[in-house]
């Protein structure tokens, strides 16, 4: 037996309870042994909730209790959620999250205090919600080398970019029906600014070639500048406008790494990818293009990520994974010396560039990197 | 240090070899320690190859060597494979397989001798190549019910289905080609009659739900009486003809399989996996839809996911996996009492029926069940 305690009861932490309980079935068989959630950590009052008698308000009760094997921390940011994390490690318990802006900005810290405490310290919801990836990526493909990832990885502008098309509204109307959807926070900067991706890009590069990637190094451009017309002649030309986190291995040994809108070719998988969903295509020197898809955020999809990694965790609990990268940083290329072609809006029109860099676009009132 | 041995120098072996040797730097830091191979084992004389100095022919070399602490198994069939298989899991050898007929019928058996002896029996590469397909499942969607699964596992019939569109052949015709473009083996039989594709499909039925399904109990039809004018017709409404292989857990806790030619709609990503790719869409109670795509067959793909199975049975090998199932029979269904709507062509002309039971599907020349 196994107990855990959850931090922070919110859109996350509520599925990561709700997943662990009605599947409590498949964790054991999983885990080899019963996980019960003994703990939830969160400074409101939730006295209507059936998780009511778990509560406590104190994080030391859980620090403090060594029944508690594993913490979730869904609490998010890098204020107590990185303090909880610290100690929770150091006090020598496995801690799951799905908080990718803590492991984009203190990863390299926080996995070898892991690593110190002969802990696992998991983060497979960070990046693509519910889908695999991470895991398949330093799992299943640790036999290549990664030659590129480009993925559609914020399932909040993926479903803007698709209302638009479908409801024909310009942004600022797409984004307010998205938010009374619960598919947009009222604060949406970190989505359509593009901060969100660049995070989880971050993440995906430092486990792909074990170098730290800091988000504020990653050129980006948000969404903010798409338009309904962009996108309507996309589709009318067989192709779409997705934002993409982009990396690639150049033969420089230089990554290249951006987020930004791009103009996406019906050959490519990553077109048909709508609404909320994410993909990601990884590209390694054996396996070729593998693509990972799926549902990337809300409550109960993450916690699937969440839940797989407390059974990882209990089910390696006495010989932790040692995932970790250096805290050196990740050479870097600029992203605007790699020609590729361009989808441009000039006098009106649209047209394909030839094979270009960036600084050799011709003047135009709006350009997108088109994907090969 | 492992010392690693490669049984058959065919296709998959020569590619594990290759990946082993290229990316042996990926490959020790994923293990933890380098790997080396020691021997090639296979009844040819290959002089002219690289690996010439590592060829034996007698296993028994293999078996004695207390060095050799992985053998990759890629003879194929259930002749030699078994025997070896069976000696090198009782020697205290951790072997690795891409041979999908072994596993599909003698799963129970060696993964038990695995477990006895205290080593991993690993085969990833079996369903689906390269792409990583069966860790995630039973890995990252381990807190999940699974309550479906659908894809495409055999690439040589994906890519006939494809090519009799883009050339307006017949299948004959594009069959021949497709052999001749090393796409297809001389004996396409197990290919086109979907014997393959069930393989795959019990493979993933033993894991997700702990049971053995047998595949002599896989209802079955091929895609041999697939016409260029289903095709065309269906690819003019919007869709494709799709071999899948389909697993349904019912409400009634019986498991509903089957592989046959389907039509699936555009709004499925399976409609949009063209040539020799395969995809496989899990569907989770937590985690919804997630798909993986890629590769599903060819040398150095399919070596990419041997490859990864050797470096995680090396990183696991004083604490081994323990996967397996039971042999006791998984309950089945007949999926003709699943009522779906069908595509079907009668005096001439295509339409798409109510959801019927197959029993009540009319007169027709022509049907396919429709992907829902």
């Amino acid at each position: 037996m196994t107990y855990l305690a959850i931090l922070g009861f919110g859109t996350v932490g509520s599925g990561v309870a709700k997943v662990l309980t009605e599947n409590a079935a498949e964790v054991a068989a999983g885990a080899g042994e019963e996980v019960r959630l003994k703990y939830i950590v969160d400074i409101r009052n939730i006295p209507d909730s059936p998780f009511a008698p778990l509560m406590v308000k104190d994080f030391a009760v859980v620090e403090q209790d060594p029944e508690v094997g594993v913490v979730v921390e869904t609490i998010g940011g890098c204020g107590v959620a990185l303090a909880f994390t610290r100690r929770a490690l150091a006090a020598g318990k496995h801690v799951v999250t799905s908080n990718k802006q803590l492991v984009a900005e203190h990863g390299v810290e926080l996995l070898a205090l892991a690593k110190e405490h002969g802990v696992n310290y998991f983060f497979e919801a960070s990046v693509g919600g519910g889908i695999p990836l991470l895991r398949p990526l330093f799992n299943d493909l640790s036999a290549n080398r990664i030659l590129s990832m480009k993925g559609i990885l914020n399932g909040t502008t993926n479903y803007i970019l698709t209302a638009m098309l479908q409801s024909g509204k310009e942004l600022d109307e797409a984004l307010k029906e998205a938010q009374s959807l619960g598919y947009a926070e009222l604060n949406p900067d970190s989505d359509l600014d593009g901060t969100d991706a660049v995070r989880k890009t971050c993440i995906l590069a430092d486990l792909a070639w074990g170098r730290e990637l800091k988000p504020e190094l990653v050129p980006v451009e948000g969404i903010r500048g798409v338009a309904l017309q962009d996108i309507r002649s996309a589709a009318a030309s067989g192709g779409a406008i997705k934002l993409l986190c982009r990396l690639i291995r150049g033969e420089d040994g230089l990554t290249y790494a951006w987020v930004a809108p791009h103009y996406v070719p019906a050959s490519s998988m990553l077109c048909h990818v709508d609404q909320a969903f994410n993909a990601l295509i990884i590209t390694g020197n054996a396996v070729g293009d593998t693509m990972f898809y799926g549902t990337g955020a809300g409550s109960v999809p993450t916690a699937s990520a969440v839940a797989g990694d407390v059974v990882d965790a209990v089910r390696h609990k006495s010989s932790p994974r040692g995932i970790g990268w250096s805290d050196a940083p990740l050479p870097l290329g600029d992203p605007d010396t790699l020609p590729s072609r361009w989808y441009i809006r000039s006098e009106g029109k649209w047209h394909f560039t030839e094979p270009l860099t960036a600084d050799r676009i011709p003047a135009c009132e709006a350009r997108y990197r088109v994907l090969d």
